[in-house]
């Protein structure tokens, strides 16, 4: 049964930002087994966990992450990079599994004051296969994306205010139908 | 910045399970409100927002969708169902976006003391056609799953105490690289 106010809660969820600029203090190992702890209970497709975690700190192997694709440079500034390896034995399920998986590991380090980014790696030997070469993940694994954790920059914080809008209510949502409207 | 205590947060996040058996109970207007306003503040690839959330509650029509596919039998029970319509343009991001959407949609019904679970529809005629059809979805989009959002039965509940365990820690982390265990 839930124990904090419904309402602090769901505002946590809405403020949830990514976070792409760190400051260069570590993640605290209570903290991070916290956050590892979360992403272990997430749900899953008939329960398998199609997942592991490997938590890098070292820095030149977070730089080589960092050069794995388009999306994936600001992981360079981030004190711990947990890339996600799934088990690739269920194209339709695992995606989504990983991202409830991501979520969660976002919504963990920002219950604890830290900030989290997703890095997307690029497919095949420029990206995804470097970073399995990298870390010794085997190769019918799949390797999509990993979650950056750190302390957020000042200046990123202020940034994550202005900018990332969203659609209204009466976009996304219908009542019955289709295309029906929000009311 | 959160507001809520971390452990207190990271708890609720860790003891999130599926819900499949509900109440008659409908949903209140102003909780349903305020998980589609989380849902609707969902981050994406390129903040491109890439759904459409169809919220259904009659009964007729659930029964409808609880017949498109082997694991959507549960639907039936709930009183109210959103259906998550997905943009289909992008193969590599979308479903993981649609994780993150889900596991918020379900973090904010057991927020509220709801329960919340995943109805999976069958690919093909049987099954997203089916409910696409149903609900007037274009074409194009792609239709994976269903929430389904209530009031938790009680002998759900007590199920879900003592079912769906998670492998430890050290099966799913390693440190630096893969397989060399978490510490």
């Amino acid at each position: 049964m839930p124990t904090t106010d419904p309402i602090a809660f769901t505002r946590q969820l809405r403020e949830l930002r990514q976070t792409r600029r760190f400051t260069g203090q570590s993640v605290p190992e209570d903290v991070l087994a916290d956050i590892l702890d979360v992403a272990r209970w997430t749900g899953s497709a008939k329960n398998t966990q199609p997942w592991h975690f490997i938590v890098v700190t070292d820095t030149s192997a977070i730089q080589i992450l960092s050069e794995a694709g388009q999306f994936a440079g600001f992981l360079a500034g981030a004190p711990l990079v947990i890339v996600v390896a799934m088990a690739g034995k269920s194209p339709r399920s695992e995606p989504y599994d990983e991202g409830r998986l991501s979520e969660r590991i976002m919504l963990a380090a920002d219950a604890h004051g830290l900030g989290a980014g997703t890095g997307w790696f690029a497919p095949g030997a420029a990206g995804e296969e470097r970073v399995k070469h990298a870390l010794g993940i085997p190769d019918e694994m799949r390797v999509l994306q990993a979650v950056a954790i750190g302390y957020p920059d000042d200046a990123d914080q202020r940034a994550r205010t202005v900018i990332g809008g969203r659609k209204q209510i009466d976009e996304v949502v219908s009542r019955g139908r289709f295309g029906t409207g929000s009311r």
